[in-house]
């Protein structure tokens, strides 16, 4: 950390700060300009952590040189992460791919909707069974009745789960259904159930919050790994912009910035992160290219029925060409469809 | 609801529409034009909410014509709502006033705190128990413990108390000391915990979220009156912007379109929404002047020793003088300060 | 400036640095911590301005501790600037407020709208000659007979004329005619028309780009201050947010910051800065009471009518409750309407 | 257009606006539902435009249904526009590569980097004579001897020279040297200059602003065709958004959505776009396979020299990994490599 003196700062302000510093068992290393004194803290970060240097008399501002997280590091875990969910890797040389539609709807929708995109290669079969909508009056979910739907659908599909959890009170039961827990993107800083998921047996799939930086996105995936799950999935899915003409802005760059600072595998979802089915395919092509471990895409059997999310839902048939497409761009970077 | 067609669309596209709204039991009215057709659609629209006819064939765009929200809304509840605090009221001709360090951190610190504010004139005293962090190694709050310290100020002050409640299960514990319960930013669309507070006995302070649009936030709070808790206040602290002088970009302009749209009342929080010591007095003359119902702000014995957002507090010093500027400006607003 | 150099930066790159600084003719100070070394640099910064230190091999990140600005800050000059246009002073205890139509459109409606203004106590006339609008055919104003007509009226009204100069070939046409050249929110980064105005005999009133920061927004004004204009008036008009009730989202966080950085004086335009009519009045005392130097307002004789931007107009009636409830705020703030 | 009344409107306010609409000479058609009437308009939308409906008393709101641009869109022109750049085709089935440094600083400089980026298979040579700088104090170009140098590297390689043109009165100058003339992002919406690129025999290279909407970057296209130029080819380089890991945020959706709406090339600038070195490969891989038709990068034989940008330069070295690596996913979308 770098403390910046104002210009005028006096030699008590100057002293008053080294004091503080050192008196938390802190060395401090001054340089002397000819405006301004500038002090380097030189020790564990966490010790000052919290403690607002910033509002000490003299000091212009506070400039953090290391980052607050470090499970999640590059620098704490060199080799990036595979997370084994039921034999299924995420992450490493595999390309993963998650799909259904937005919620379970009905047993005949789900199981429909699994094999279609099963057939189309898909390992991961998804599906809300508890939605976080706007309006109190739009569709809710069908809860622990849409759990077992999709238990069933992967009983007979041999597909992965994964389907959100939104509240620290229904983590055991989504756990007991499905093989990786979302955490949704208005959830992402809703540190109880980031403890909750934290304390759980399954992975995790941490999506990133409509206006989250990537440095806070990491913090919540540290939030989760601090509490002992190091099976964490990142999930890109736009960001909010004054862009209107699709529901989120896709930050692919973000994808790139977090393999390189992280060894999570990051996936994402083309289909919230444009809200516009047209765009799901060249963005799908773009996520594979730009270095993503996965996809997770919206398949509904028939999207003009869809409860929620229709827009954006692209039909098996437009799954299929999405899946053939994205498996050209994965062969050149390496990737194999488990 | 309007349903725009495109320029292309076949008389079928068209039939199917008119087909699928009148099965839902509404009225549509026709208007071809020379180049496309617009569909208007008449009747409860939560009969079609979450009906994607957007994904229908042919159709361009939807353009919605009445909001979703129906409880928050002027035209349910002509009259400003007043929200009676143990008898303080918020709303109507007075100006509340809730101030206090951003987190408990002790006793003493929490008394010093509470008498200072309360000699200035505050009614409530407004400090954290649970507090959410970015990072998990910062400082998270004192819990229960904190909420008993909180209890005390107020058998000793006569303030009222605001405090955050962060998850479901801590709002039985946080109503059972509390005399406002806040719903912080990062949990406006956590919705299981606005059904939660929204089935409590106490009233609800919500929080805009940082990148929440008004609408979102107006649903927000109906998901609590949904529920059957009418006492909510709004509370503006800045929205997320690409601008980096301020932590976050406060917007008046929401105070006055949320009090000219809803009949909830509405304070502004200018010590988060600038997270700058020196922007804190004049954004809350400017609060005031707009039009809001009060302020919260945050106020510590000793902002330099403070284990969270110390940068932004005030001393009881400024505090005082900020009162003072504001106690003008309200007296022209035809407020005064309970 | 501070360079942070990596954990794993070798010696060598370390020496790269520094002898690079200091072959630039400036002193540089090792500061070496357990992990990292961090070297202050020490000296005119405008040597090493544009130097892409970042670009070196071992370097992390580079953390400027000077601004890039000089003239405009109060460090420079710590009293607040007074601008007098022909008399009349912009800052300082005065409030100014200028009034007119968003496009002249006619003489009748020009002379009209002054003669309205006038009598509500405004000392300058607003009106475009030459509009930037979004699509090429739209209204793009009266250009030169615009001018005309604003000379007219402030003939015969004695009112001050403030007009937006859209290129550098127009700047000697708008001096002869206006009393204050307006550079709008589009240009604000079109560093040749600065330099133009730069150059002019004639105040400039400055309006912040939509995605400008108010360092980008501070430098904008040194770039017309260093050809040698020190008439700089700033005027906030809202930045593009993701929020959509409103055009803008008007930032007088930014006001105060502004002249707590600057010396120049600030005005408001909570016309543009909201894009919604009954916005106005609030936001126009909310400006006030933060500080403001001044307010932009559109008044049109006949909203309905308007050519451009007749949603966010107000009538000459609308406008004298505005002055009326201003007023009071202004006396207030220390301040009169001139 | 259709215009939403209020549900208080009067029969007299419906009338009005009806007679207002008609007395432009369009049609209406009413709808009245329940609650509210709609009204669609009919007919030449030119007509209405600036016609400022909403502040008609009554008016709720008014939802266009057509856009205000015409030449740019596919209704317009079905095929793909292919621009003839002296032979080299941007469009169709081509991928273009501009490449060389943010800024010309030297003949040596110059030839280097043209040598290099012609040796790795670009077509063509960009370089800044005229720099748009946020501070007055950073480098701002050689002008007119950088374009001296630009004709000179062209006659030495046989590439293509792209570079920007930063008022309308160079843009004879440019025009003599250059084979396209660049619009700056901070110019996009500096119509004057929309227009005088609109009149030059060059193609243009209209940079999307960094607050602009995909609506507003094609209605400045729009403003270029207009004036009769249709060699128009569109530059996605990133906007403006609250994150701060990149210097932009890269809106590759942004591409497939222009591609879709209009016939017009469109190319990334993944350089400026992230403002990251080590993220313009990834994202160069990921704009390809978006589906656009070139790419401009910034190379630099020497980033640790260079003038500006040095931080987001490849060495010649990592373009050539890059163009490598593009080549692959060109092939597969069926593009080459002109």
């Amino acid at each position: 950390m770098i403390i910046v003196m104002q210009p005028l700062a006096s030699d008590a302000d100057i002293n008053r700060v080294v004091e503080k510093i050192t008196g938390l068992g802190l060395k401090v290393h001054l340089s002397e300009g000819r405006y301004r004194t500038i002090i380097g803290v030189i020790g564990d970060k966490k010790v000052i952590n919290g403690f607002p240097v910033e509002a000490l008399p003299g000091v212009e501002k506070v400039v953090p040189v290391t980052e607050s997280y470090k499970l999640v590091s590059r620098e704490f875990k060199h080799e990036g992460s595979v997370i084994d969910v039921g034999g299924v890797p995420v992450g490493g040389e595999s390309l993963v791919v998650m799909a259904g539609p937005c919620a379970v709807e009905s047993r005949d929708q789900l199981l429909e909707a699994a094999r279609a995109v099963k057939d189309c290669g898909a390992q991961f079969l998804r599906g809300g069974a508890y939605k976080p909508r706007t309006s109190p009056y739009s569709f809710q979910g069908l809860e622990e009745k849409g759990l077992e739907m999709l238990a069933e659908a992967r009983e007979k599909t041999g597909l992965k789960i994964v389907t959100e959890v939104v509240d620290t009170q229904s983590v055991p039961a989504v756990s007991a259904y499905a093989d990786v827990l979302q955490v949704g993107a208005r959830n992402m800083q809703n540190y109880q159930l980031l403890k909750a998921v934290g304390k759980a047996e399954k992975p995790v799939l941490l999506k990133r919050g409509m206006a989250a930086t990537i440095n806070e996105w990491l913090n919540a995936a540290e939030y989760i790994m601090n509490e002992g799950n190091y099976n964490v999935i990142m999930c890109e899915r736009g960001i909010r912009t004054f862009e209107d003409y699709t529901r989120n802005t896709l930050d692919l760059s973000a994808v790139a910035a977090v393999k390189s600072i992280s060894h999570l595998p990051v996936i994402v979802d083309p289909s919230h992160g444009t809200g516009v089915g047209k765009l799901v395919q060249p963005m799908a092509r773009a996520a594979v290219a730009v270095g993503a471990d996965g996809l997770m895409v919206e398949v509904h059997p028939n999207p003009a029925e869809a409860l929620s999310d229709g827009k954006q839902s692209l039909t098996p048939a437009n799954f299929a060409g999405l899946m053939r497409e994205v498996a050209g761009i994965a062969a050149l970077m390496g990737r194999r469809l488990a």
